[in-house]
């Protein structure tokens, strides 16, 4: 079965409206082991519309299209799909009994313009919309079913989930089994991942993926048929040996879920010390779920006086060992576990811009403490955009808390950050 | 000029990332006055993309090409366009010479697989990445251009500004006068917005557009040709009367920028204390450019233990008031103020969850203090998504700073929130 979808709507394709309906319908069949083979994207022009459900069903077996079916002027997919077929718009009168009576229970009276959405092309077959104004409909051209679904996402979501999906599987007995698994890196490139990983040889049936999440690269593998799904976590494993220190969640598409997990799972608390990441790791952290089981405070200390009067950092700190020393990030960490006796407290200081190699590069100092223990690395990175380098910090401060979690030694070598 | 976008990339059709680089394309293009006709969506089979290639070529006149461009096996514009046109890849010294030096200037040698980062179709003409390991290229194919553009936002983001704009600006001589003006509102939903400004006469040329960036809608006015152009300015500011309060900025997409540069204007400092809202106050404001030369210190409290240790709340505020209460937001704003005398604070109590009108609804207390004044207002929301929460709570906030430091009175009424 040959699927496609088509998403209508000058608004998305003018980038006004990410199409998060677009990445969900990919995602859900997905699961399914329904593979989309294309997507079009096309405007409000009456005669774009035409055409491409035209040409898409001279080669796709069925086509999801959606929006295009609100009551104003704009929305025009039965009116487009109805020319494209030559036929005409015929009244639905099940439709307009639903409207009405909802309306009425509603006690209000229709607006006259909500009428048009019980137009549908002669030879359709309506798909029940219980959620919303705009029935579905589904109809054949060409070799095609197009199926034809409301933009508005939760309308969307629920006729995919309870008509879309059950008639491709019905009508096209989708019955291949697939499966999906993700593994999170952390600290190597994706050409050396790829380098390492071509080695291993990988079951027919058996795909491996890349997505880049800066700063980290997921890899996927993606079984498809009984056979290959049989031998998914053996695969798993082989890859899991060859990635080493670099995986770092089997679970998680974040390394921030990945330590919030584990530190609900172990009933371990926390605190967090910052500054030149600017509240940005411990705001990744705390917008997890249940975060507040185990964070205890965070304290963003931007200027010197503030990490004297919050974090009781010494003058002796400051003068023998400056603001982006060791001795500063575990001083920062020190101060904040000790208040709640936090079982552990993450820090780190601001950063340095040195020159290495005549490049500019940075360094800054992470600390990781316990009650009974301290572990601290100092890493160099060049100096990009300001986001990704806090979001490299904060990778390597997980990290370590996530290695400790685990009984194991917190500080690894990450091949793409060196350490000073 | 016709032109299209070609999306590659099996995460994308597979819905496993949200297409942001389409979207921004879109906006971009539209500010240029320069309209898409279709985007393709394909994933990274090798017949897929050539077929796309072959088949699009055929009607549009500039076909931007995005992802596929990588070191992996996965990646495969390239290969797929060469195929397209039927020649065979070329490696390109010039490209192969900048990797080679760009990774010895990192001590590293370049991994076997970034070299197929420098094969191109023959008749490619190179496009310099400069801040990327994959270039991009430009080849024809029947009537149309084909761009070949990094899959990686901010490398396919400084591509499209620096070559791709220039080159079909220069090549279909693209002239048309366009402007656009966006007003940045707060507190008033979309369609209470348009039943206001529809009523105002907008001249000819001049569109209105909504775009709805919860929990703000931004409103777009854009001009095309050079009489609406110079007419623009004065509707902008008719349209600025209608908004009223609820105009939050008129020169940048976000609160937090707005207060950012508000700050840096006026010299002013601040601090933040937060509960509820997990560091985002604090974040949002702190990653803006320049952010740490006015704030002073951020404090995240999560659990009591933390406000009474961090920031000197006293067991009566606790017993009398309680963690939700007006007095606990004063309190916060106060204590977080006072050890470096920061001209402003803010501060957001916890949450107190309450049924009104036989629904769950959340409060929140909000207090922004200076030297000499107080501010608070206790509001009201619907509690649907976190994030959202979170979001609503930290405008409320932003809000009332920017109203201060413009002198004006901080709590005003915002038609979609309900104050207690």
């Amino acid at each position: 079965m040959k699927l496609e979808m088509i998403c209508t709507g000058e608004e998305i394709l003018a980038g006004q409206v990410v199409d998060t309906n677009a990445a969900w319908l990919g995602e859900r069949l997905m699961e399914q082991g329904i593979e989309m083979q294309r997507r079009v994207t096309v405007g409000d022009r009456l005669e774009d519309l035409v055409s491409v459900f035209q040409e898409r069903s001279q080669s796709a077996d069925v086509i999801l299209v959606n929006g295009g079916l609100g009551p104003t002027e704009d929305d025009m997919s039965a009116l487009a799909m109805a020319q494209a077929i030559g036929e005409g718009l015929v009244e639905c009168a099940v439709w307009i009994e639903r409207l009405e009576h909802w309306y009425a229970s509603q006690g209000r009276t229709m607006p006259a313009s909500n009428a048009k959405q019980a137009l549908l092309p002669a030879s359709a077959v309506m798909v029940d919309n219980p959620v919303g104004t705009a029935c579905g409909f589904r109809v054949k051209l060409n070799k095609a079913w197009l199926f034809f679904t409301p933009g508005v996402p939760h309308e969307f979501k629920q006729m995919v989930d309870e008509q879309f999906i059950p008639f491709i599987v019905s009508e096209y007995n989708v019955t291949e089994k697939t499966q999906l698994h993700k593994l999170l890196t952390f600290g190597v490139g994706e050409s050396s991942l790829a380098d390492d990983l071509d080695k291993l040889v990988i079951p027919e049936g058996i795909t491996l993926g890349y997505r880049s999440t800066m700063p980290h690269i997921e890899i996927k593998l993606f079984a498809r048929g009984e056979q290959a799904a049989s031998v998914l976590s053996e695969t798993v494993e082989k890859v899991k040996t060859v990635l080493g220190d670099s995986l770092v969640s089997d679970r998680h598409s974040s390394l921030a879920a990945e330590v919030n997990q584990r530190l609900l799972e172990q009933g371990k608390s926390l605190s967090i010390a910052e500054s030149c990441t600017m509240g940005g790791m411990a705001n990744e952290l705390l917008v997890q779920p249940n975060s507040a089981e185990y964070f205890h405070q965070a304290v963003i200390a931007i200027n010197d006086a503030s990490k004297k009067q919050l974090l009781n950092i010494t003058t002796e700190i400051f003068e023998k060992y400056g603001a982006t020393s060791i001795e500063m990030a575990v001083a920062m960490a020190r101060s904040v576990r000790q208040p709640l006796d936090s079982d552990y407290a993450l820090a780190i200081s601001d950063i340095a811009e040195v020159e290495v190699d005549r490049r500019q590069r940075i360094t800054v100092s992470i600390a990781l403490v316990s009650q009974n223990n301290v572990w601290h690395q100092t890493i160099d990175i060049p100096f990009r955009r300001p986001e990704m380098f806090r979001s490299i910090c904060a990778a390597v401060a997980y990290d370590m808390l996530r290695r400790a979690l685990l009984g194991s030694p917190p500080i690894v070598t990450y091949p793409f950050i060196r350490r000073c």
